[in-house]
């Protein structure tokens, strides 16, 4: 195998094309073997063999700095640059990282999860190298769904106006993780068309030859006729506006061709776009056939293509999808917005039957949270269903079009807590800090599936201003569901198990901590009261004054930020309120990034345990002060 | 006089085009007389005379929605909708708003500050109107500088892709608030540039007609050369390929051909844009000369064009900028970069000393953010000079770029806490709340200028990652400056006076309003502490521990969100410490938004002031607990 003579990027400068060819065959073997027994994003790696061959063939890393916008599709990079051993581990705890990291290796240069930043990295990094004076490379991959967020449109903008040399590597498969929307899409979709009259752009070069020489009076004329005829011949016309020199389209699995084109592009000396078409999933039938399910994959049979899934009760994503569904069919007002994540989201259900109320913006998230204070604006009752993570994009929104407008959108914030096995990059921990402080947000967070679809119910009858419900990327748990969901009174907290000794106020899954520890405590005579409190925005106030008034030592639990989270919110209450000798006891997500694990695992690591939780009460129930450790 | 007559829109549509020019000269009359009284954004009003007339000439305002980019060119849109009369008091506290506002009128019906969000709203929107079956005309104005912000290029992309009927006016005044930069701004510069050869267009139709008919196996070719020829002879082919159809270049302050065009493009069933060329400031020479100061303005003396300013101690901007030189001349890896604001920014003379450090992205928050980690990926110490209002529009970036991959970014926070007349849209008062739960940032605030200078040493000595220093949009205290600043130890406080009776803890302008409540309570016998709690993140954790030890009477006063800021990280740190039995009270901005004023007004609101502190602080002081009522 010629795979296993490749430990770094200087072997593969010796290979003949042919041989690289049949390294990309292996390549292909070997990821969707491995993948196989950890999941992981299968058909996006499948799609940039050829292409990921072809940068390390001609550039230099790491004195060449690749930047992989997303970071998933650098699975081929990394077996690359010797970390073929450690796939086994994907995405696993401590295990190799499913997006690029510079902790595993020097040819890791820029980190990312979130969308559309390579191309203002590699701004950055050419601005840097010629302020320094150096002259390596700078190489950035960008998929044609990653074009449309508007920071890269920002960044192509300010490219094309500075003229540094760098390289723009349009990876174009059609899709983004579902398929696209938007007109740069259908532009690029006209290019991809175009490129097989190849042959009639010759046939009209004949054309124009039969036109009389210009000159004298029309010269100036003659000038724009010369923009014409590029237009003409070059097909990313787009692209030269912005400033940036087009080369392409050019068959991405097409090793001589695109090493041809690559090689031409870069002896450019100023910016360059080499437009390159893929295919997602390109040699493993079953994710050809159907890239957005095979985007990103659990373990899988590799024969038949079957997706092994754990079975269980249904995840609150699609709770979310299917209660809406159920409002919608009463309220024509109800409209979905999804910022290019409607499979994600659990809106694939709604948006076949609701195809004119469904609106995929593309990764635009700014522009769908701002479009969404429009609707809400002209009487519409629109949902901005989104993860916790990628809401960070349109913080300014919230809290400028939305929140200081009073709006009434309605928020499902997806991916709560911790996620699993995309890390650090796709936490949801920060939402409650980042949407806490905003003027007339409502915020809350469901115990279980069938408060979920209550506190939807509670959304759609709220029309005081901007709710939000947040929900984890898990299982509900399986409990009974009212057919008719009831409505929960805004800012009101419930006790779901009495106790007087001492009190754990908690949201969401860490209810199910809470309980578990109050049970531990139960065994060892105490009795304590479990409180979910699951408003964040307003709060219980008359619970809070109770529960200060009876002295009560209290732990507030929350899978989110231990800064600026439901703890902090409590304990501003009782400072704003002149409420003293409150003892509270905040255990939160510490104030580090999380890396990839299971969410049992990232749980584990920061703290977020029953017997942590039954420990630092029983610390806290003498009233002496004394320190308890945190996690480690 | 005419403009007498006009109490709403419905006078306007009686006008004739002579008329309405008569019209434009005596709101240009009257805008020119009424800022130099108040102060305001004259330049960008003078510019959109003509295009406001005709806004409200051809469509019917409130029916028809009328949305203003950023809003600050809406001062003729309220003269011609009933509030003539009230611009003595513009930008005055209580008084005529400087942007769109809908509490004053039912004309204004989406408000802004924030620069781009525009298209999305207008997009939203067209498709409420369409949801809802009605039939409403939808028209946005948009500067040629906002739309270059990633959010306008995003709802571009969608508006293209959706098709709705909506008009986007392209307000083409070659500036943002400073000269714009980027590529998209060379390219509507060809555009200018071009309408002046119309006559070589129908010239090279004549040319056209000389090729021979062309059909049979050359058929594709032919379309293709139609889509060519189009280039040829309609500007905005960049536009058109987003989808929408491009009307202009248009001189928009011909009365006659501005209402054409418009009535042109109003006819089409779809998406258009016009692109209207104005001039800023016209009609008033000393604006026209430099739209750039012109762009908001002070009083002014309406003969001379003198501008009246106050004197005083230089603002916290200027020491910023001109201490920045001082570092930038003794470290070459400096780099400053602006979003569109270098001379709001205080760095106009810092690009001329260092040209090629000074990188004005346009307006691309975002884009600044992520560059400017890349910037120090590669070892240069940028410094991101960003009002705190626009640095929302990068939370994302500033979490997921550069505090997760720990960059040594400095960060400039311009306008932090209250900004007076701008107001609620531009109030620097959420920095603190959604900076601070970010891990491995640093976050301080000087006392005075001299302390803004040896923060700006610490942050350029610090090379552990992330480091902001937050200032005020007002006069330094005129103190003493010391020639070389020292650099401050992270994390370290400062007690600027003594007592034990209680602490008042105070950070920027607000430790002179603690100085004055302890005077005040030193005259009843209260001996108070007051201590500069400089660093937000990290806390001074061994003054805290010693502040509880004494069991002291704390008050936290801050010019900044009452949720999330200085207060709740003190609290959150004695709860995480478990240090019980603290009595500590926030004084911060109330959840609300606060409207335009003086700062003074609004930190009245707010109830930032010291007679509030030394009576919350007397009340706090017999220990029993006693209820005190917050700002009205």
């Amino acid at each position: 195998m010629l795979l296993e003579q490749i430990n770094g990027p200087k072997e593969l400068k010796a290979l003949s094309i042919p041989q690289l060819e049949e390294l990309a065959e292996e390549i292909r073997r070997f990821l969707i073997e491995k993948l196989s027994a950890t999941g992981g994003h299968l058909a996006p790696n499948l799609g940039v063999v050829e292409l990921t061959l072809a940068m390390h063939y001609l550039f230099d890393s790491p004195t060449d700095k690749f930047i992989f916008d997303v970071g998933h599709q650098s699975y081929v990079h990394k077996i690359l640059t010797g970390r073929m051993g450690q796939f086994d581990t994907l995405r696993q705890y401590k295990g190799l990282c499913g997006f690029v990291k510079r902790s595993e290796s020097e040819h890791d240069v820029w980190e990312a999860g979130h969308s559309s930043t390579s191309l203002s990295a590699a701004m950055g990094m050419a601005l840097a190298r010629d302020l320094k004076g150096e002259n390596n490379e700078v190489v950035a991959v960008i998929g044609d769904g990653a074009l449309t967020g508007g920071m890269a449109l920002e960044a192509l903008n300010h490219i094309g106006h500075e003229k540094k040399k760098l390289m723009v590597i349009l990876n174009d498969n059609e899709m983004s993780i579902a398929p696209n929307v938007g007109a740069l899409h259908h532009y690029l979709g006209k290019i991809r068309t175009d490129r097989h009259y190849q042959k009639a752009k010759e046939e009209l070069n004949q054309l124009l030859n039969k036109i009389p020489a210009i000159g004298g009076k029309l010269a100036k004329t003659a000038e724009r006729f010369k923009d014409s005829v590029k237009y003409l011949l070059v097909s990313g016309i787009l692209f030269e506006q912005f400033g940036l020199t087009y080369f392409g389209p050019v068959d991405g699995h097409d090793m001589e061709q695109l090493l041809d084109v690559m090689e031409q592009a870069r002896n450019v000396n100023g910016p360059v776009l080499v437009h390159v078409i893929t295919v997602k999933g390109k040699g493993y039938s079953p994710a050809e056939a159907d890239s957005f399910k095979w985007h990103g994959i659990s373990p899988y049979k590799i024969e038949s293509g079957q997706v092994l899934k754990a079975v269980g009760p249904p995840m609150y994503t699609q709770v979310f999808g299917d209660t809406l569904i159920e409002f919608a069919a009463k309220n024509d007002r109800i409209v979905a917005v999804t910022p290019a994540m409607p499979g994600g989201s659990g809106l694939l259900d709604f948006a076949a039957r609701f195809p004119n109320r469904m609106i995929d913006v593309g990764i635009a998230e700014q522009h769908a949270a701002t479009m969404c204070a429009a609707l809400a604006m002209e009487g519409m009752k629109p949902v901005f269903a989104v993860y916790s993570t990628f809401l960070q994009r349109a913080y300014d929104q919230v809290v400028h079009d939305i929140c200081r407008q009073n709006l009434n959108v309605v928020f499902a914030i997806d991916r709560a807590g911790f996620v699993g096995p995309d890390g650090e990059t796709h936490q949801g921990v920060y939402d409650i800090p980042f949407l806490r402080h905003i003027p007339n947000m409502v915020l809350m967070m469901p115990k279980d599936e069938n408060e979920m679809r209550r506190m939807m119910r509670t959304a759609f009858e709220y029309n005081d201003g901007p709710i939000a419900i947040r929900y984890p990327r898990i299982n509900g748990l399986g409990v009974e569901i009212d057919q008719e969901p009831l409505p929960i009174p805004i800012g009101t907290w419930e006790t779901v198990r009495e106790g007087d000794s001492a009190a754990i106020l908690a949201i969401g899954p860490m209810l199910q901590v809470a309980k578990e520890a109050a049970e531990q405590l139960k065994r060892e005579g105490l009795n304590v009261r479990v409180i979910n409190a699951r408003f964040i925005k307003p709060l219980d106030e008359s619970m809070l004054l109770q529960l200060a008034q009876e002295g009560m030592n209290m732990i507030v639990l929350e899978e989110s930020s231990e800064l600026g989270g439901l703890g902090s919110a409590m304990l501003e209450f009782y400072s704003l309120q002149n409420v003293k000798n409150v003892s509270l006891r905040i255990i939160g997500v510490p104030d580090v990034f999380v890396e990839h694990g299971s969410i049992e695992e990232q749980r584990q690591e920061a703290g977020l345990t029953a017997d942590r939780v039954a420990g630092e009460l029983k610390a806290m129930m003498p009233r002496a002060r004394k320190r308890v450790n945190g996690p480690a």
